[in-house]
């Protein structure tokens, strides 16, 4: 490298459907800087994501070339490159990053890989960068990883290996119930009543057939029993997480499990399986990616040094 | 009545959450014209519903006074005046319209009231005029009558009396995950697989306990198995409905069914009970509504001369 020194030794990009992420990082992990945009792919023609994220990390490029390591929507067909899928069972740690052309010569691009499963289908892009990181900490654990979100994982790990993986749209399905269907006149934006949550996981739990009825009694307890709008909260996040923990069921009885999401929501499946016999750790998924980028980048470094 | 004489002899008013329909009606029940417009409860404020009307009624009027007998959600908290619920048991054709002051002396309005349950909580606004029209077609009905729409109603009948019901919102769910979610990516708007929907059907049925991870898997098979859009709305519309199915069985299972809907959703639930062996009879519902507020306008006429 000459010139200028580059602030960051390379660069860490965690590339969802809605936000964009982005941090300076050592050689050795750890970062420097950060930022962060609403520029996720959702939004971005093609052509955008090259300047959406060179609008984002020009501060930290100097006059040599940096490599830049992104995961997750990034690398879907709506992204910026279509970088294929490895199937299970899979070593999350030894997923190669794919290089992706740019026209600024100031930086390397890689995306990381999906995830894929043939039977039952199912896809994931970013968790495996979120396991690979979970790993690099924890290289014994043999168990299970839930990952709540948007779109939850639950993922079968043994042997350093992911076994098998299941999704539930379980978060978006309580955003546009809450938000946008005739639940959202009733139902609190932020509090929540804990009681009702838990009798509302067990409910599903015992009745998973009744799920599609239990939504609209949300709303007829609001207009004829005055249910609080903390009550339908927990209601309807319950009766939700309640629905995908009874599909889950083999993903978490008599499993070791380990939650790591956003502290919130992991407290809340933390709790769930709780009311339900089954303890689960909890862990902050904050970091989770980073750790994983960098554990690719050192598995890069080594090929190309 | 006095002067000129009004082209109406009374009005019927359909007026739901997204729109307002409306029949100039004679006195013997006949359609002599119809109008409507997108001005559903939705969008109107408390003071916007009178002129909403009137530009639909106006050119029906004369300088006398005419009933206007409306259902539906006008009558709710959110409508143009809330007018309570009759608690099931009750006789549909014996609900009593609601009078409700208006600012134009030439029209006289009334206001059907909604049914409501309280154990399990349910609620109906508008269904409960389309099945006193049924009824006033099929006095001694004695089964289950069906009516699919964006909340769609089961509804057990006998001797003349809703004794029962329950509300599904399978329609709305349809809507928001076709149009808003990550499945709108690869879910026809138009074409289904009719072979799909039944299998998505049964297999609902026999499983219902994995509602939640099957939605996901529209999406997955999308993208590794080239799962087609018509395929994805077959699977999305026979799991939704299989669910309900799943929820409703004490409503069809050895019970008499007509199915009182828009055709096409119409059939599709017929289609889906007879893959599970049970016999529905079909029924458009277009006239229902008016029927039962022909119905009810009789009642007015005797109660009032």
């Amino acid at each position: 490298m000459s010139g200028e020194a580059a602030y960051a030794d390379w660069i860490a990009v965690d590339w969802g459907t809605s936000r964009l992420r982005v941090w300076a990082m050592s050689r050795e992990g750890v970062a420097r800087a950060r930022a962060s945009s609403e520029d996720g792919m959702n939004g971005l023609a093609r052509d955008a994501f090259e300047p959406a994220l060179l609008h984002l990390i020009e501060p930290w490029l100097g006059t040599g070339q940096v490599s830049v390591l992104a995961c997750g929507m990034v690398g879907s067909r709506q992204g910026w490159a279509e970088v294929p899928y490895q199937p299970v069972p899979c070593v999350p740690g030894a997923l190669k990053p794919v290089a992706v052309p740019t026209r600024d010569a100031r930086i390397r691009l890689f995306i990381m890989p999906g995830m894929s499963q043939m039977t039952p289908a199912d896809v994931m892009r970013g968790e495996e960068t979120q396991i690979a990181g979970f790993l690099t900490e924890e290289p014994a654990f043999d168990g299970v990883l839930c990952l709540p979100g948007t779109h939850t994982k639950w993922v079968h790990i043994s042997a350093g290996e992911v076994v098998s993986f299941q999704t539930f749209m379980t978060g978006e399905l309580f955003r546009l119930l809450s938000e946008q269907s005739v639940l959202r006149h009733g139902v609190s934006r932020e509090n929540m009543d804990g009681a009702r949550f838990t009798s509302a996981v067990s409910d599903a739990l015992s009745r998973p057939e009744r799920m599609a009825q239990r939504l609209f009694a949300i709303r007829a307890e609001g207009v004829l029993q005055g249910l609080t709008p903390e009550a339908a909260r927990g209601q309807l996040s319950g009766g939700l997480i309640g629905a995908e923990l009874a599909a889950a069921r083999p993903y978490w009885l008599g499993q070791q499990v380990v939650v790591a999401g956003a502290p919130a929501l992991a407290a809340l499946y933390v709790e769930a399986l709780a009311s339900q016999g089954a303890t689960a750790r909890m862990l902050d998924a904050g970091p989770l990616t980073r750790t994983g980028l960098a554990r690719a980048y050192l598995t890069l470094a080594e090929t190309t040094s």
